[in-house]
């Protein structure tokens, strides 16, 4: 097992880092900005992938894959996508190496340079919809409601695990549409989705909003994204849903025959979660002594541990607990008993701590003899002695109650660190101890980036509930109509 | 709908390319070598990668994701591998684009170049190897059983949709063990479980064996494969699974304390299947009027096609559907009602057997007054008209049936192509007519090699269950121990 986590208190971004690591959930590469995403942290992925999937299939749509390179040309044909977008990225210029003259290995053949070079994807706009240019003929193939799961690229010099990676893996929604309402309507419906997993899955309070200009996706008209309070007091965006206008089926002439017999251009929107939603979840619900985990989510929600002195005692209490386990299995739950012989008892309690498993039975003799079992849970740590019969019932309103608890912690902090402020003063003193700020803005970039430059804080976002309310900007006293979300954000 | 297919008889290799596009499976892309994997085709291989996924689950393996470039220099660790891998490849210079300082758009940034090109993935032994020296240390932390679901590229210059693809997905497992023994073991196993795959759930018969020395997955010691036999009577390799050995634990220095307090080399193994199996389902099964699959893998078992005139007839006709489809789905068969009002009932019928739904039901005022419903099956194109009560029984049996008999035609397909020949006249007649060609053949790479020169046609596998029998090689008249299984393949 792993050596003792730096404490939240003492470097939180220390805390981080060692947890991905110790818990198995991630490390770096040797290759610069990749990750590699261990099996621990992969099964999580996994489920939160088979949750959405099923979520977007309810809502509609269907899975495709489109290429992982783009020609480089396309970039440029939509403006302001190829600013947000073709900079830092993976560029292919050969097709072939060779082996080295010199007898040093394989070295790229000069002679095998493509004519153009390709994109390994930062994003699949451009690909998508000079595909679709050929799907989209009439209002009849409207609505088009696709998603593609697929790892993506963008060129990173400072990279942390699953946060900030060169690679990461995502989905992202592709949706075409015979009016603007429609594809707005689309990219609030997925915003709700998104919403909807965050909180009912991952324990997650985020709040629904809409970006700044500044803000915005590289040729979106608006972007809506969940926003989600960190323990740190940081922000991190978590999903991101974009009303794209017209602008890619301009960029790329896809036109459908309208009702009425005319031509118009098609409605886009596109929407997207990643990986990032890991280092969401961990930091959202966990603590010094590890990984806590929504039992939505976690690979294996109870864990049964044998305390044991001996190979007959061990046989009797293993056999007890694989009992309880087929019992909990039947339930449906994900378990797995902990019989390895090899290892303590308190280094297997320490290891699911850290793992996070939401919901740890453990079995001595004294239990066994008495027909009782020890219930611990993760995210209080705390711990009960209860009848071995009946035990099911139990842990499966036990697991609902940490669901729920999780979120309602997360909620509780949430709304906590959020304040509401008038002035400059009390803008920056709120930056001090961090969490939403809800103040006036003028409306303007130019205010945005100087206060950007200023304190690092950005407009998270313009709540879709906020309310109407004259103010005046905490940084120009200009006129502002309703309050703003700013924080200091990953 | 689309145009009529080519018929196979007329020019087998143009009805395929037709079938994939026109069935909505997959289309090239703009990019060279690159395919886009459309829904229906996608929904398919969905079904496939979630069963295969649930068959390796059940044998021990775990999922997990590395990344997708591989430094150059890893190519060259492992003398056989870089012969074999890494020349056709996309190679990444450069991590930025720029603005064109001549204003046409972006540009590679010459100041961005990688100090170590990348390769995109063709495989990842390599980096997963890499990976492991800090995963393993003792033998306790043996057997390692990793899958990884990923994107790869082979620079290919002459491409077809599915069967050769410059990026395409797969599953590569890689796994670690401590024995060599233990290691073959576990190369036989995955081969059995593809085998179960493609008989059970694609019923395909498929033929198990060992490549050849020349045939061998480079940097293997032993390359077990499926072989499955398509219609035309060229062979289609279904499926690799390879022995290792010790190659890539002493290219990356993965040592192990085993057991008795020693130091010893990794043994590995590796094994995949990957989008190919796309095709070789679609040139098992279909046939002139479209594709058919089998029913297990089809994502619509059955669709329902009202036929009427008037509103009035298709109200009532839909809603006795709908009754039927809501049995069938409760019955936990896949399900689609066609009740669009825009399309001719005859047009429907030649969409769903194009795209291989295997059984359809229609049903008329007459069967609404009747009791009664018209069922079509897909792979015999056979009709009957039954009673529509007790339609679901009807149903599920007779998809079984049609999953039993599509294997059955495909196997006795493959045993009637099949030809055991002794000489070399024989040899070139039999590949006239194509199929398994079982013979004898002196076990020198040299012989392997004129046979292909001469004729194209490769050894496909040593069969696993090939009998000891000496014989004279059909080239050369030398000596052999056993007969071999030639082909002319994909």
């Amino acid at each position: 097992m792993a050596s003792k986590l730096t404490s939240r208190e003492a470097d939180y971004s220390k805390w981080y880092n060692e947890l991905v690591v110790q818990a198995d959930l991630a490390q770096h590469s040797d290759v610069k900005g990749c990750m590699v995403i261990k099996p621990y942290g992969f099964a999580i992925w996994e489920r939160m992938k088979a949750v959405l999937d099923e979520m977007f299939k309810e809502t509609g749509h269907v899975n495709a894959y489109f290429p992982l390179f783009i020609p480089k040309s396309y970039f440029s044909k939509e403006a302001s996508h190829v600013e947000g977008f073709a900079k830092e990225c993976a560029v292919v210029t050969h097709y072939r190496l060779m082996n080295d003259p010199d007898g040093n290995g394989v070295v790229v053949d000069p002679s095998a340079k493509l004519e153009e070079e390709l994109i390994v994807r930062p994003t699949s706009e451009t690909i998508i919809w000079n595909t679709y240019k050929n799907w989209i003929q009439s209002y009849r193939d409207l609505p088009l409601l696709i998603n593609q799961w697929a790892n993506v690229v963008r060129w990173e010099m400072r990279t942390r695990l699953f946060l900030r990676t060169s690679e990461f893996l995502w989905q992202e929604g592709h949706t075409a549409h015979e009016t603007s309402d429609e594809a707005v309507e689309e990219a609030r419906r997925m915003l709700d989705v998104y919403a909807d997993f965050a909180e009912q899955w991952m324990a997650m309070p985020v709040l629904k909003g809409v970006k700044s200009a500044n803000e915005r996706f590289a040729g979106a008209l608006d972007t809506y994204c969940i926003e989600a309070m960190m323990q740190d007091g940081k922000a991190l965006q978590a999903g991101t849903s974009h009303f794209l206008g017209q602008n890619f089926a301009k960029a790329f002439d896809v036109k459908f025959a309208t009702r009425d017999g005319g031509q118009e251009l098609v409605w886009a929107t596109s929407w997207g979660v990643s990986t990032r939603l890991m280092g969401a979840l961990i930091m959202t619900h966990s603590d010094d002594a590890g990984l806590v985990l929504p039992p939505k989510l976690a690979p294996i929600e109870v864990v049964l541990v044998p305390i044991y002195k001996g190979e007959e005692q061990m046989a009797e209490i293993v056999g007890a607990l694989k009992g309880i386990a087929d019992e909990l299995k039947a339930a449906g739950l994900r378990v797995k008993v902990d019989d390895d012989d090899s290892k303590r008892s308190g280094w297997k309690f320490a290891e699911h701590e850290l793992k996070g498993v939401p919901v740890r039975l453990a079995m001595g003799p004294r239990d066994l003899a008495g027909g009782t079992i020890e219930v611990a849970r993760r995210d209080t740590q705390t711990k009960s002695v209860v009848e071995a019969a009946g035990i099911t019932a139990h842990v499966k309103s036990l697991l609902d109650e940490i669901q729920q608890s999780l979120f309602d912690r997360a909620a509780q902090r949430t709304q906590e660190t959020t304040t509401r402020v008038e002035t400059w003063d009390e803008f920056n003193a709120a930056l001090e101890t961090g969490g939403f700020i809800e103040a006036h803005w003028d409306g303007t970039s130019e205010t945005e980036e100087l206060i950007k430059k200023e304190t690092k804080a950005t407009i998270r976002c313009i709540p879709l509930d906020a309310k109407d309310e004259p103010g005046a900007c905490i940084r120009t006293g200009a006129p502002s109509k309703q309050r703003v979300v700013f924080a200091r954000a990953y």
